[in-house]
């Protein structure tokens, strides 16, 4: 029998590859090395495990250790790998048992991403946290929960719940003032959830809109709608430094001199790549410091694959390698290498860096480039427009404004990207969006695509619609 | 000065042609003959001016004969046009001053269609309904009123509004058992209607499910969804007769033999276009009996137009004429006519026969080929898979079933057609699908759209994914 097909990392990207690798060759053996306790969770639900809607940490789980092992997946919970031979085709692995050496025949790294906070100093105080992870996310609403409702049991994860930082937190005084710093999509879900609780919310961002990944006209609207919620923005203030009294964290302070008392701070600036395992390894990494990756997944060393929040992928509208590390590219990517290395070869996709946010009541979604200058560097000759429509007919009760940014490459009229916003079915229709970019519509196609319309749903010309129209007019 | 651009017909694909002509060229004469008083109404959105979800007639109406006018436009309400010499170029035209002559330069005929009830006797009893116009669901709502709270101006309309059929109805006592014969989107919608005012309604199809041209998985939920509402289902009858008493309808007749005693009907068994002013011209009309377009929506005859529910227009996927007259291809099409006939030549795009119908609470799309022996008939070898899979992540509140159905050509992979159901965020995303038509996708393409996640919106993978996936998994 050859060698076992390792997986480093069981999550969205690890275990969809185990899964398929079993389903397509299912007398592979497939080993998978987690050096956490938690497996296949929705990183994406913890704003709302921390705000109360989901109740219980089991919740955001997609697949219990029991369902992976019953696909015949030899699953290692508290095993780290710490180093791979890609000459030997080995990986070395450490576990409360010890160290040992695991062959390979394939090996897939598909270790994700860690949230960052070290350009802020004092980001080690007490009462200061990031979001990634249940174990984060547990630590934060067991603070926030009064000590005299706190149970640990309430919050659920049976043996995998990290019981000492939880009843450290919820035994203390819940936060009245909240810094959120970062106002991308963790930011803007955790000042929800921070508000749900009654908080203080102050939201800080270096640039001059929340969620700027998503536009200036998806910023702008967001905006709006925050303050109109009750949360304090303070934008254009870049946070340098967490400053604190006996441990525990008690201001902000911003570059531009100012500071505001606090006591708590989310820190959501940005993820990076867990590609250091592969430092002493040939294989090769992209500009983003992610590991680069080719259709099929495979890195610069064969036999050796990568996926998910640790690699690149190429972008659909650039072509080139592009880091874009969200949930479904991961699953997609894990799933055609499981494949695959299966027999059965299979692509991973493009990505288009398609997203959605709930802010709220509002809800966004972008897809593509927005950012001229990323079109100009990909040599597109970048052009604009942003409209507003009614995501229903007039006339109809409960029409929202939603409001449409696209943008094309004025000569050949290609659609690069486009953003939504608005209060009504606002975000699912950047699914339109990506998949005209997916299929390298022009903006004049886009335009006579035959789209749905019934009163209650959508306008005659649904606004992505409009927005295409009005683009295309400018275009030559 | 050269001869005018003529429009016959005042509604969504005449005034976007001439709308758009002035616009493209603001030199050129335009003139709209509409025999009716109302125009640019939302025919899509009657049922819920019947229900009273939409207050007034006005509010039904996207512009105004100001706002025309305003255009510069020469609109002539009354005047109907009855005859057209392709020869001379002229149509004669009636109105209460008279007969004329009026020259074209280039000539829109834009005359819509009309519900049919003719296969059914006793169609023109008293309280006997089509809905077809303003007129029509001004009737109906006033039948619907008790005559102590009716009041003709709450119709709202103005002069339009007429008032000797709304009077006569308005006096009348309320009907307490409906039927409605077809269970097509209108039969749906106005029984939603008709549930609001409490009346027992009973829904008739020919066919086994409602909603038959979004296919049968839409069908079976929708028919377990009205049944929970209280509508009363006759399916596989057909009504061949409406038996009266003293004029007035009192029951329904199937060919089963079967009998309802009711003291309403409302049919909605269908619409044929209104083509029959061309019959003694040589433009030609199609297999379906509307008028023969291409690419521009000119006709065989130079200098003649056609567009909207009187006229065919090529199919997203079979390429082949079809005519399918719903809203949204009608001012495409026209809008385009309007630049052509103005001097920039515009394709008027194809139809993919894109459909959104909300049945109470549940909401239903459908786009492209879905039956499989009209499939078969324009050389496909169709394979459908049906799947149901959560609207958001099932950890989030407010997640809902849903129901997709995907065919596509076993040989090639190509997407043929699809259908969606379920309670939230349902309809909207069938323009996924109408987009993946449009650009001529296969299924293994689909599958890799870089489609948004977010917990509140769609789960990793949106239900239009997952069918993606299972079908392309049966393909060879």
């Amino acid at each position: 029998m050859s060698d076992p097909f390792v997986v480093v990392g069981g999550d969205a990207a690890g275990l969809s590859a185990a899964s398929k690798c079993r389903r397509t060759a299912p007398d592979r053996d497939v080993v998978v090395f987690e050096k956490g306790q938690w497996i296949s969770y929705a990183h994406c639900g913890t704003p709302y495990f921390v705000k109360g809607e989901v109740e219980r940490l089991e919740h955001l789980l997609s697949l219990s250790p029991a369902a992976v092992e019953e696909r015949g997946i030899d699953l290692r919970r508290g095993h780290e790998v710490v180093a791979v031979d890609t000459d030997a085709r080995t990986v070395t692995v450490e576990s409360a048992d010890g160290r040992f050496e695991q062959p390979y025949g394939d090996l897939l790294v598909a270790t994700g991403a860690r949230a960052i906070s070290d350009p802020i100093d004092g980001a080690s105080l007490d009462s200061v946290f990031t979001l990634h992870g249940l174990d984060h996310a547990a630590a934060i609403r067991s603070y926030l929960t009064p000590p005299e409702e706190f149970d640990p049991a309430d919050l659920g994860g049976g043996e995998a719940r990290p019981n000492a930082v939880v009843e450290r937190y919820g035994a203390m005084t819940p936060p009245e003032t909240v810094a959120v710093v970062g106002a991308g999509y963790v930011g803007v879900e955790m000042a929800e959830a921070f508000e749900a609780w009654d908080l203080d919310v102050h939201l800080f961002q270096r640039t001059g809109y929340p969620v700027p990944g998503f536009g200036d006209a998806v910023g702008e609207t967001v905006a709006e709608h925050l303050r109109e919620t009750g949360v304090t923005l303070h934008l254009d203030e870049e946070v340098v430094e967490l400053r604190g009294e006996d441990g525990h964290v008690s201001a902000v302070v911003c570059e531009s001199g100012s500071t505001l008392d606090v006591d708590a701070a989310l820190v959501g600036i940005g993820i990076r790549p867990n590609a250091e395992l592969l430092d002493e390894t040939p294989v090769e990494r992209g500009a983003s410091g992610a590991i680069a990756t080719d259709s099929h997944g495979r890195t610069s060393v064969e036999g050796v694959y990568a996926a998910g929040d640790v690699a690149e992928m190429k972008h659909a509208v650039t072509g080139e390698p592009t880091w874009d590390p969200l949930g479904l590219p991961a699953n997609r990517a894990g799933r055609a290498i499981g494949a695959t290395v299966g027999g059965d070869p299979t692509p991973v996709g493009d990505v288009a860096g398609t997203a959605m946010v709930k802010a709220f009541d509002l809800e966004a979604g972008r897809a593509g480039l927005l950012d001229e200058e990323r079109a100009r560097d990909a040599g597109f000759d970048p052009v604009s427009k942003t409209i507003t429509a009614g995501s229903r007919s007039g006339y109809y009760p409960g029409a929202a404004e939603t409001t449409v940014t696209l943008t094309a490459d004025r000569e050949t009229g290609r659609l690069l990207g486009g953003s939504i916003v608005g209060a009504d079915r606002a975000a699912i229709r950047i699914d339109t969006v990506a998949t005209a970019l997916g299929a390298e519509l022009t903006v004049a196609e886009l335009e006579r695509q035959d789209l749905g319309y019934a009163p209650p749903f959508s306008p005659v010309w649904d606004p992505v619609l409009v927005a295409a129209k009005v683009l295309n007019g400018t275009l030559p």
